[in-house]
């Protein structure tokens, strides 16, 4: 019968398949957005109840044989569009994986994830990574039969970073990271020789109500189209979207701390603009979804850090930031603010982390998953490993678990293989981000005038409107001229910091 | 299969089913509470489609073939219990009513609905009834049709009727309106002889802020459970519920009127009252759920008026919202703060109207819907029909349609035998409060003091508990020792206005 169908048929089939499960899936990010924002605590037992039910109705959909007959008839056929046949292949490529996993499986990695999560809890709790242990070590378990049931060459994690990056492999993280990790601890003992810098005045009292506004105004200014898309208050800032006209981000204020605030707002904008730059009429298909969790973080951090934390974009906003806050930052000069929103100070939690330190909490997360995933580092045994390369590559000393290795939820949802793409993306982004000012000349003084719009064009265009067309490196490759080279992003961080620590 | 599995096991797997259709019907009425609260404007459109998805995959589980065996069997086993019983016996009702339609027919409705509230909207932008005449009669006769696919006994209004209020019917309705109508035509009446009343206190300027928190306190001092439910900003106040552990309501506020925000309020919390005191563990089942819309309806009415709008109530009340608002109600008596919100005079909108008049709002919809369905008034003739009726029962002068035959939204979406239901409440409302402070003498005192918890408890234990346990005048039988007399509801209505009005 899916013989004699002409392909357009069958396309269009496919495509309503595809738009169900993403009504379905989008649905599910409807009820958890809301339940991160303003869901009443009793509400939550039947909250988690319906999530589940959605998702299990997406999961069994995305594995219906019927789909996968569709999507292997579809894949023969030679008179599809590029992007048709590029849509088919991904789909097939992604119904290929899920199908490996039977319900009985996904329901039991949901389960253990459930309870890993409740003993994180109580672990943090008590401060003690010993309460968390077990579930861990049962996710670790479980983590290690998905990796043999997805199937991988090399080595056994490589099948878990595939999932969050296609791709990519510990040969090439630990070339990665094997280039950056001497260059950053250069730099940081650099620029710990130096005098330190002040950003006492960013702590403080920074009323709620005018921080909000000037993060609202923050985010207009990038560009955000509040048309198709909100912000709201969250304990942990994220973004999510139901489709790319509708994406919610929400932040945190810390009326004591002002960097909190700001940057969660620039960061997840930054994310924002990726999603809302997806094409819409692409919606449920691979070419309406981000590229890959680098590529997204990419967006995240360039936003927050070339553009956020640069000299240039603060030059005509700092004015109107002094004037909400002129007790606090009226003799505050330019320069002083711009240095201390750029003080580097290894630290013990990753999200507080500046530039430079901040790729040694994600090395070190990299190395103990690899060891964890490979067999060679029991659980019981994360703390006192943790400890010690805190010690070594940071030179901060951990004073409990809840400051070390109990500080990310990442492990007990089983995200394992995730961490890495958070340093991915700081790295694409300093290339993306010199590649886009060497393109367009528009872009620099741009920026220094507060208008980004030359940036979130060049950004659209050879980023945003591919979806999942491409691979992160090849869309690296296309945009800047080559793939991944570490040395953008470390020549980036040197001028930088040379220049605010003055060597 | 199903023949040799115990009773209990069997019970499970319907009632596992119940809750699975639950859990997709409450996450479409969280994308549909989302959409009237917070959504962009650019997200309506994928959001319409997600709701439908999700409409559509609740329907599909609801009439499966093996629901229906499974129910036919639960219901042959003799050793359920009663509430369990009771459970199978609706759910097979319910079955068996949405059996009858097809999925063609379901989405033909639906379409047509879609169609029949965009025109709505363009008739009214047009102030013109014409605009909308078309896609009303489309929906006219689907809704002929569907009466006819349900069935029922004497008039084919009766097929309607009975699927927002069970039993219900045009003989019992003629009946009930033929009894209040002269009635209340007479109070209108001798209320218009009488010297009016001033309500000019309750329009100028209310700040937004202190309206929104002076709402907020009257929620909780109702006893709304904030832990099991939120209240938010929309369009239009409502209430919805995504368990009885999550109730939301939502209010307006505007500046110029006083009487908008806080009626609403109360008027909603009395329906989020009932949901909250929904039993918690019949999530998903017939016990679960409210018992009518009637019995919703009464409620919010006992709530709005028969406490909202009391001299008693207010007596602890006023003197706090004077304070609030001290320029425009510190030199308003308690008395004639008492007699401003409980003026009477016919008027042109329904959701606009006093506790008098506004049943005439009811009963000419209802004589215009019944003469609709029968066949004997076409759609072109509503403007006229409805303004000589307008004019007849209520002496006012119609000036335009907006302000007339398309001030209601009910009709685009094919809710014909809706409207009853509003009055049906308010009849039941004062009988149930009378009976409540004749069965519990604290109440009285408990409502002029501002504690109406026995109130919340009466009800609690005389209705809410009870889910769909009984029908309305079950309901009403049980909790006041006998079905609907609406010789409360004007004996109320007569003792109130006459000393309101001094006759």
């Amino acid at each position: 019968m899916i013989l004699t169908k002409p392909t357009s048929e069958l396309y269009m089939d496919y495509s309503a398949h595809m738009k169900k499960i993403a009504d379905v899936r989008y649905s599910a990010a409807v009820l958890q957005w809301d339940q991160e924002t303003y869901l009443p605590p009793k509400g939550a037992e039947f909250r988690g109840q319906q999530i589940a039910t959605l998702s299990e109705i997406a999961h069994e959909w995305a594995i219906e044989p019927a789909l996968g007959e569709l999507l292997q008839e579809l894949s023969q056929r030679g008179d599809l569009t590029d992007n048709q046949q590029r849509n088919v292949q991904l789909s097939l490529e992604d119904y290929t994986k899920q199908k490996k996993f039977t319900p009985a499986f996904i329901r039991q990695l949901s389960e253990a994830s459930s309870r890993a999560f409740h003993s994180w809890i109580s672990a943090r709790n008590a401060n003690s990574f010993a309460v968390f242990s077990g579930e861990l070590s049962n996710m670790v378990q479980l983590k290690k039969e998905e990796a043999e049931i997805a199937g991988y060459t090399g080595h056994r994690y490589n099948a878990l970073l595939d999932q969050y990056e296609k791709g990519c492999t510990v040969a090439l993280l630990d070339n990665v990271f094997g280039s950056v990790r001497q260059p950053l601890k250069d730099l940081l003992d650099r620029i710990g020789r130096q005098p330190q810098v002040d950003d006492s005045f960013l702590r403080g009292f920074y009323p709620h109500q005018q921080q909000w506004d000037f993060g609202m105004g923050l985010i207009r200014q990038m560009g955000f189209d509040f048309e198709a898309g909100r912000q709201d208050l969250s304990e942990h800032p994220f973004t999510t979207n139901f489709s790319s006209q509708d994406v919610r981000i929400t932040t945190r204020v810390d009326e004591q701390d002002f960097n909190n605030m700001t940057w969660s707002c620039i960061h997840e904008t930054g994310h924002a603009l990726y999603e809302q730059g997806l094409p819409a009429d692409q919606y449920g298909l691979p070419l309406g979804e981000y590229a890959s969790l680098s590529i997204h973080e990419s967006q995240s951090r360039l936003w927050e850090n070339n553009v956020g934390r640069s000299r240039s974009w603060w030059s005509t906003i700092y004015p109107r930031l002094q004037a909400v806050f002129p007790e606090r930052l009226g003799s505050i000069p330019a320069e002083a603010f711009y240095r201390g929103i750029n003080k580097v100070e290894p630290s013990l939690i990753r999200t507080e982390a500046d530039e430079v330190s901040y790729h040694f909490h994600v090395m070190i997360r990299y190395e103990l998953e690899k060891n964890l995933i490979e067999g060679t580092l029991a659980t019981t045994d994360i703390p006192a490993w943790w400890n010690e390369k805190y010690a070594a590559w940071l030179g901060v000393h951990v004073p409990d678990d809840k400051r070390g290795c109990l500080q990310d939820v990442h492990w007990s949802h089983g995200s394992f293989g995730y961490f890495p793409t958070y340093s991915l993306g700081s790295f694409y982004a300093a290339q993306l981000f010199i590649a886009a000012e060497n393109q367009d000349n528009t872009i620099k003084p741009g920026v220094a005038s507060g208008d980004t719009s030359a940036l979130l064009r060049w950004l659209r265009q050879h980023i945003h409107q591919y979806g999942r067309r491409f691979t992160s490196e090849e869309l690296c490759a296309r945009a800047t001229g080559k793939t991944l080279d570490v040395s953008y992003f470390l020549g980036y961080l040197l001028d930088k910091y040379a220049n605010i620590y003055n060597f």
